[in-house]
């Protein structure tokens, strides 16, 4: 299947960039979003309100009318946030094309359900789940949007879809490679932005870069313990939407879950952090269900729990750093055996 | 086996921190070096020439004399540059203690027989394998010496021994784990150095942080390749030694590997940025030791040949780029399948 056009679902900075990515592959694409006033700008070709100062090719359109949008859409984008994903794929299903397919691209657990994207996806839209495809890596938007090089994956049960996706997705700037693992990249793209919110923390306590690498490793290491406990291939977390998500993720300011974690660290509390986040912070909304999720299964996540410590139980994050460090026992890569 | 006096062989940063590192974890610490003058500073406790601005424990002595380093010594420390393991080990050899340890710090291919460090010194000690452990992980030495907290592996055949070392370093900013992936840790702590140029180079050349991940995660990749083709664990490469060593080393401009590619990034030729560089850049030195072993073992890595074809063919920062950025067929994840 060649897919020539493309709805996308959310008019945020990393909708409107994945657009931008569709359009300079070649595709024209449908945007659809709430707001009349960021679907007049995007039709002006800026979206000045989520990725101000980026020119968007024209072959880019919005509406706030959702079956405009999905009509002639072989394949339909969600990017709205997590919690936003039910509602938005539910009203969206009725109207998507025969045959056409689904790619997420937000990262979390369904707060309540504890439920992947994808699969609140599959539930909402009732289509089969090797129509649906998840995008994950590396990939910070308004890096991509500026048209620095990246990388990502496209993982779907059905490879042919994921194959076509990737295919339509490919740009100069924009690499797309291929997984089966579904699974292993929802749970890497879930729980990166509650570790990065640590890792910025350890930072903004001046802490270096020994510190970073460990609280990295670490993190990647209860990622995937997590993972794998779920049935994931333990290479996914050792790939882009793995460790390279991560290590982006937690290398950048332009990462609110990071920055977040940042100002925590030099001294700002939790709703002065807030305070200054753009939009939805993902790893503050994910860490109690990745936590819970954890918990679940009897799996140890240390830096998890103390994000979750710091966000709904009033630890300060000078306790966090404490409980990070004061926890080292805890601490294993992959097969390093404990002292 | 309790460890409690050890020698110290290189009176560099990264050995003089690591004497301090066992100092604070209660040893008495016997350094020897080449260097009267470095001798003399360590002894007023101030390595003025190699870490200036540190104080040194009362419990490290330093000497010019290799007798008098080792007697007593339960574990001897080898922390030159990676040409010069055999000759030193081969010295100190004859003189070292019955039941005395080897742990090796250095970390690269010794040119010519593209032999790991740990092998090298089996060769020039004598010892048996499991007298011989290795110390990897993401440990930039300026950082350790401001106490900053970091964790660390310690690798051997023998966990008992790989366990007394371990032991006798851990001290309240520096946690030692334990291994017996000896090969894996040494090809990782080999292979970094030369990734780490390529993305500083990256880095200089103002790619961005997707691009940077992008980079890291393909560099672990194809180390992995390489270390995997040649008996070790993959895990290792996902743990301290591994991730955690290549995240450490290409964030920071302590690391001398990092700062040559991103001073070359911005445009310093080779000898520019050699010149610029204090003491010995090992990933200038590795990259084509490493690249004939790959080549020896039919394993690709295009950074690694990337790295080569600027230090040893004359190409400039920008064919780099282009070669890497040429090159993306050849990138994957771990069990990413190529488009």
């Amino acid at each position: 299947m060649e897919i020539t056009h493309a709805a996308v679902l959310g008019t945020g900075a990393w909708g409107t960039t994945f657009a931008k990515v569709l359009a300079d592959a070649g595709l024209t694409v449908s945007m659809w979003g709430r707001s009349a006033g960021v679907v007049d700008f995007i039709n002006s070709h800026e979206n000045s309100t989520y990725l101000p100062g980026i020119d968007l090719p024209g072959s880019i359109s919005a509406t706030g009318d959702l079956g405009v949008a999905l009509d002639g859409a072989q394949m339909v984008a969600v990017v709205v946030p997590v919690a936003a994903v039910r509602e938005t794929v539910g009203r969206a299903a009725p109207l998507i094309e025969d045959d056409a397919v689904l790619l997420t691209l937000a990262k979390g657990l369904e707060p309540g359900s504890l439920t992947t994207v994808h699969e609140v996806a599959r539930e909402a839209s009732e289509l089969p789940a090797g129509r649906i495809a998840v995008l994950s890596g590396p990939n910070l938007s308004r890096e991509i949007a500026a048209e620095n090089p990246t990388a990502t994956v496209i993982a779907c049960q059905d490879t042919e879809v994921a194959t076509s996706i990737a295919l339509a997705c490919h740009n100069p700037y924009f690499r797309p490679y291929v997984s089966q693992d579904v699974l292993g990249c929802e749970i890497a793209g879930a729980t990166k932005n509650v570790i990065a919110v640590a890792i910025g923390a350890a930072e903004g306590m001046g802490l270096g870069m020994n510190t970073r690498a460990t609280l990295i490793t670490r993190g990647l290491a209860e990622i995937t313990r997590l993972g794998t406990t779920l049935g994931a291939d333990p290479g996914t977390f050792s790939g882009l939407a793995g460790v390279g998500d991560l290590v982006a993720t937690c290398s950048s300011k332009l990462s609110r879950n990071y920055s977040l974690g940042l100002r925590m660290g030099r001294g700002a509390s939790l709703e002065e952090a807030l305070a200054l986040s753009p939009g939805v912070v993902e790893g503050v909304r994910s860490a109690k269900p990745v936590l819970d999720l954890a918990r679940a299964h009897e799996v140890d996540m240390p830096i998890t729990e103390a994000v979750v410590r710091v966000v709904h139980e009033g630890a300060t994050i000078q306790e966090m750093g404490e409980m990070l460090l004061a926890r080292p026992q805890k601490m294993d890569g992959w097969r390093i055996e404990l002292l």
